[in-house]
């Protein structure tokens, strides 16, 4: 249990151990932020120690020299080294949707339902083994980006493509068993439910207001600058307002654009360097927590639109939802956003 | 990997290794069936042994002659044995939410956030330290059922209780770590965008078909009877057409109601010895899985409503939700919903 630093956090005097809901702005998710249930950041520290991997693993379908074991290879970039690939794409050998047939809706009785199309690929980030993003100089992670871009844009010019996501799961509770470094992209033929809800909560806003709900986080967020992780010119890093999640942290570009397809051949080793300094700071200060990051994009057919922003989400899994948070859809987040920043920002 | 049994599940040939996506009618959620990564059921059983538990632990707060432990006993109910208590509600000692203060509405910049107002009890299940709600008779389950329809009528009547959620977490997966047998109420001051949303599709249902959208699943369940678990006058139980993880069961009362606390005196004690044998089953086949349940009811000031019906909905903890779940909404279930059924319904 902690006692809380910072005075704004509270409306009523200390003694009343009254708790602070927050809203997020732009979807409209309450999280509780409860006093009783609050933990130092240092409390969400990794405990164990670094697990030692070799650089190269013969069994490991990533590795160089281990290509028989996959399905086929989608497209290549170079790193630094002249003639080896850094960054691999790569079918998913076992994929949650497959690119045969098409996303055409049957009915079943009284319910809807379509055939599994879709596209579901990994990005192989590195060629060794025990490589991670953490660990990995601004400019190969740049190099990543270049690759989840390139596989963006070449797939969303399929008409069937609705959704673009790609995401990256670290760690066993955030997912994956796999430990060669990888991200994944999964391309949809529908708009999910909960990304028409959220753009439509967007569109509400801008119809109201007459701009980019994003725009007025970002531009609120760099001002105040409470929350702030880190300021260039082209991205702003920081906590959000509402966190979900202890440590969740966004990466939002400066420059306003619906669609991660739009990100400018400036703004692309912007994003690597930002994201490998967020991600270096989360290794160092919790000792290399498990966690997913998501790049939330538009859905096709809204890409330019006035009121969306795209935004890369990353969500440490330091916490577990129960019965509360998937019945009401309200987090409970044990940590305060403003002390979480202080954490990552504060010199050891 | 399961060769899937069912042909309806298919709509192309099985080589071309097509899976299904399915949407909740009710709510428009998509779920994605993979046979890439599908699972057998008995895949999913748990590995461990059951844990020997004493039936009183002097340091477990919920044991009797730990009262002193308690903040304070808002009610008892007593169980077989006469003048002893079977369930007792308390205070939760470290609450999300407090009595103190009211949940009106404040800026922060320009953001939305309100004090941490509320309700956060405790039903204590049974006085035994090692007793479970799969072990306990019928009875017993329906006394539990009473009492949580004692406290949510009790805290509906509170003009400023937006939504009472129930809900019960079962194991370390699902959130829980105390072991003596206990179930959750929370009163929140607002009711959340996600049960907003989730009214206004079955709104949006009421206003183009004159009816309510969960009373079509039930009847069409009870007589396609193909997810069906189990079936009397009071209560469907039915493994949902668009189940979100492996076995999560619905059980949803016959008679259309929108607010859990409309439930008659019959029902009281039918939903409980539903919901005993619902999670025998569970138990026994799948070897006492962890489990979230919640009952799903209406925000207060739209009780009576045609369109909404509550239900209790079980999800076990079986799967872990990655980077595309979060970010796209859509879950991907490795059990296919025919098949879970099956194998709950099937003797050994």
């Amino acid at each position: 249990m902690s006692t809380i630093a910072d005075d704004s956090f509270l409306w009523g005097n200390r003694e009343m151990k009254v708790g602070e809901i927050r809203q997020d702005k732009a979807t409209k998710k309450w999280v509780i932020y409860a006093l009783a249930r609050s933990k130092r950041p240092s409390d969400l520290q990794r405990r164990h120690e670094r697990e030692w991997l070799p650089a190269l693993d013969e069994h490991c379908p990533f590795c160089p020299g281990n290509e028989n074991m996959l399905p086929s290879i989608i497209m290549e970039l170079p790193g630094r080294e002249p003639g080896r690939w850094q960054t691999r794409v790569v079918p998913n050998k076992f994929p949650a949707l497959t690119p045969k047939g098409n996303p055409s809706r049957l009915s079943k009785g009284i319910y809807l339902a379509m055939p599994g199309y879709g596209r579901h690929e990994v990005i192989i980030e590195s060629s060794l083994h025990n490589q991670d993003v953490a660990k990995m100089s601004a400019d190969e992670v740049g190099i990543i980006i270049e690759t989840y871009h390139k596989r963006y844009v070449d797939l969303i010019r399929e008409k069937k493509h609705m959704m673009i996501l790609i995401f990256r799961n670290h760690g066993l509770r955030a997912g994956t068993s796999l430990r060669h470094p990888h991200s994944q992209l999964i391309a949809t033929g529908m708009v999910p439910q909960y990304i028409r809800w959220r753009e439509e909560e967007a569109q509400r806003y801008f119809d109201e207001w007459g701009r980019c709900v994003y725009c007025d986080i970002l531009a609120f967020e760099a001002k105040e600058q409470r929350r702030v992780i880190l300021d260039n010119n082209s991205f702003l890093a920081f906590i959000p307002f509402a966190a979900e999640v202890p440590f969740e942290i966004w990466i939002m570009p400066r420059r306003h654009q619906a669609d991660f397809g739009s990100i400018s051949d400036k703004e692309k080793p912007d994003l690597g360097s930002t994201l490998q300094d967020v991600l270096v700071r989360l290794d160092k200060k919790l000792r290399d927590p498990d966690y997913n990051y998501i790049i939330n994009t538009c859905a096709r057919y809204r890409a330019g639109e006035p009121q969306l922003h795209w935004y890369l989400q990353i969500r440490p899994r330091l916490t577990t939802q129960a019965g509360f948070e998937i019945g009401s859809g309200i987090s409970i987040n044990p940590s305060i956003p403003e002390e979480d920043a202080d954490f990552l920002n504060k010199d050891e």
